[in-house]
């Protein structure tokens, strides 16, 4: 297999809307390409302020950048992690 | 709509190895029906111990079920999540 690492990133204690994290995963759609990353999926806990971002990529920090500099909003976690089935 | 709610759960510090966490997914597999449950899909991080499952289901309660009765590896963290896209 010829496969890119995939990643899954934890923010906690997220002080954003769901409509405002919709808003920070499409600039990570328009950021992510120069990263060599792919934002493939997230979810959502608006009550808890979590949310957790899938994506592959060259390295942990290649999806730091990506957030960084689409929205600011950086994870506190990010898992390097194979996905099963 | 008239889907079931969706919920991620966090295990950390996993004393388990990838392959002892791909047959504990096939017995959560076996077990799920019964509770109404639902495994969509998980992630595994063997260098950190992290686990993370995606799962529908009636509520956090019935995944919680479902893993200890299939295995008994608790989740730290349930997240009732809306997923992006």
């Amino acid at each position: 297999m010829c496969t890119m690492p995939l990643y899954m990133d934890v923010h906690r204690d997220v002080d954003a809307s769901v409509e405002e994290v919709v808003e920070a995963h499409k600039k990570d759609l328009e950021t992510q390409e120069k990263h060599g990353v792919k934002y493939l999926n997230y979810w959502v806990d608006d009550d808890e302020g979590a949310v957790f971002c899938l994506f592959e990529g060259p390295s942990k920090e290649a999806g730091e950048k990506v957030h960084k500099e689409a929205h600011g909003l950086a994870a506190d976690e990010i898992f390097e992690v194979e996905q099963g089935e």
